[in-house]
């Protein structure tokens, strides 16, 4: 079941509402998320106290993001656990409730395993439901930190590559603090590159159908002060055109063993758009989101979403707007019939250079992505390989 | 002055509420327009009783597309003339209500030489209104049978390109019979395959930020019973990738001397994708389109509309809805700033070929487009050159 929480207006504009965080109120723990349908107009707070209302909020979009997809998974196995429901069941429902971003489904798993080893140790069922809150926690923690990972070595890849500074960088989606359990991944680089006083112009693409850039980005780049101009996806090419883009920052919803990146779509024409322009495409992501397993691109399931996100628009002051077909205004003729893939692929060829927490493989091998996969968070993530 | 005529329902639901037409009531001539902002989900027309008026609905978009202003403006001419009002001023408006659509200045010139020269040859104000509306009229009637010739000369060259039939079609914003006095331009030449049986799906560009082609494409495509899907703009790369894309086709509102294209923001892209993808980008505009005195793509003035385009979603049920800022809905932060072209320039080595009445230019060459540009209409239009 959610329930709401309105937020008070916020005293210190530049601090974000978090995107997800566990509570223990006297009526049980619940998982607390931001709403992300509803902004950039209104903060407002989905309590989720079960894994259902989770899933729920999972496929809306309520809470999005490849990175806090997995902690939302580990906290939800954390909250059946906790809660005492079925956690088998609990967790295959939120493995699935997205097929595309790995990380729901690493989340998953690490609390499932924690929970299940626990169990097998004797734990009994209360400390097998602390050691899933556990894992999730950790895996929070550690997603924050790779983060701050992420931030430090995008911005010393960006100043190898474009040593002149006074940066212009193409943004697509939402890729910051709202996804992530820290800064996020591209937009945390971006912001890195902002607080040293090295970033021009972020360029935010509006990213239709759901329109994360112009909701969210611009939300939380306006919170940050950062100088940002929203613009179509459309107007992109004409940006290149121009000389106006220096480099393309975007995050990541799964990277297969061949370096294929599965993102949001409008990722790939930006990809072929800053080859023909020779700009540098630049990919930013915790390592949880390379898939080693998936060969490669073509072997990964992308998402198809109902028609109705493009045949109408959800207009975010009205809850239950876009929700279901019928619930927003209509922009085409009735029964035009949509096609609507939620990510697209662009192949390792086309990719500058992948940035992870461990560091950053340019240019995009599948050997080079496997050690950094194998490499430990306390190498010398900030070498090329 | 505009006034709105309600549309009775349509009983032959194929047959389209024309774009434009020249009435003579008893209060006196207007011109009626089919109000395009308001479309798909409701018809109405706005009739000009005056220029400003005019000049008011081309400036918001009311009438569109670029052969179509070339008739609006040499019929806004008439209409001053008739109407007794200062031509030249108004000329002067009609021409300059746009800046990008190089028909829109032709067509006002055009009537206008028509009225200048009556009066020069002792016509009296009443004859030289007479000249300047049939000047309209007969741009009107030459508008119609071009169509009809981009039509069969853009389909016997989809045939030769293409043999095998069974086309899939990407289109950009509105080019059919909205646009035109006839059929239109590139939409023209996919409603002459579909004719023919050899279109096997109309992949339809939503066109973001006014959603011609969720608005308007989808409802002429709908009107003619084709095969069509309406996809966002940013999902084309994922149909190109799986190759199900055969060629493109799009229309232009300015083609320089040396076969630049301006077209709706978003066709660059489209342009760079087809190229990467080896697929065909064809251009289907009338021969007023191409202005030789411009000498190529970077000396073109394009058109810069306003942020809140971007920022706000204009609710097309709502009267007034995205007319001003703060009358839509808002998407982003307030305070947005947003870049917002509303053409792109394709340069000519990504065109594989342009489209006109006269015949077809391809490859693309200053001297090839000089050279159609001077070709009578009765010349053997269907040879390449």
């Amino acid at each position: 079941m959610a329930d709401q929480y309105a937020v008070p207006a916020d005293p210190a504009p530049s601090s974000l509402t978090p995107a997800l965080r566990w509570e223990e109120p006297p009526e049980g723990p619940v998982l607390v998320l931001l709403d992300q349908r509803r902004l950039p107009t209104e903060e407002i707070e989905l309590v989720c106290t079960d894994v259902p209302a989770l899933v729920e909020a999972i496929r809306t979009l309520a809470v999005r993001g490849a990175p806090l997809l997995g902690i939302a998974g580990a906290y939800g196995v954390a909250l059946a656990a906790v809660r005492g429901f079925e956690v088998d069941d609990a967790a295959e429902l939120l493995a699935h409730a997205r097929p595309t971003a790995v990380n729901l489904a690493y989340g998953v798993r690490r609390a499932l395993e924690a929970y299940r080893g626990a169990l097998k140790g004797g734990a009994g069922a209360t400390g097998a439901a602390e050691a899933a809150l556990d894992a999730a926690r950790a895996l929070h923690r550690e997603d924050a930190r790779a983060s701050e990972l992420m931030a430090a070595h995008g911005l010393a890849l960006l100043k190898e590559l474009l040593p002149g500074g006074g940066l212009r960088v193409l943004t697509h989606c939402n890729t910051g603090a709202l996804v992530s359990g820290g800064a996020g991944t591209a937009l945390a680089v971006a912001g890195a590159a902002h607080r040293a006083g090295q970033l021009r112009r972020l360029w935010v693409d509006e990213t239709r159908p759901l329109l994360q850039g112009a909701r969210l980005t611009a939300y939380e780049a306006a919170r940050a002060g950062m100088p940002y101009t929203l613009l179509t996806d459309n107007a992109a090419g004409s940006l290149f055109a121009a000389g106006e883009v220096d480099a393309v920052l975007i995050g990541a919803d799964r990277i297969t063993a061949d370096g294929s990146v599965a993102n949001k779509v409008g990722s790939y024409p930006l990809a072929v758009l800053a080859r023909y322009h020779h700009v540098p495409f630049v990919v930013v992501a915790p390592i949880t989101t390379v898939d080693l397993k998936t060969p490669e691109g073509a072997a990964i399931e992308v998402e198809q979403r109902p028609g109705h996100e493009v045949t109408e628009f959800a207009v975010p002051q009205v809850p239950g707007s876009g929700g279901e077909a019928g619930s927003g205004v209509p922009i085409a003729p009735l029964g035009t019939q949509a096609y609507n893939p939620a990510f697209d692929i662009t192949p390792p060829e086309l990719v500058t250079a992948i940035v992870t927490e461990n560091g950053v493989v340019s240019p995009v091998t599948e050997a080079g992505l496997a050690e950094l996969c194998a490499r430990s968070r306390s190498g010398n993530g900030m070498m090329s390989i």
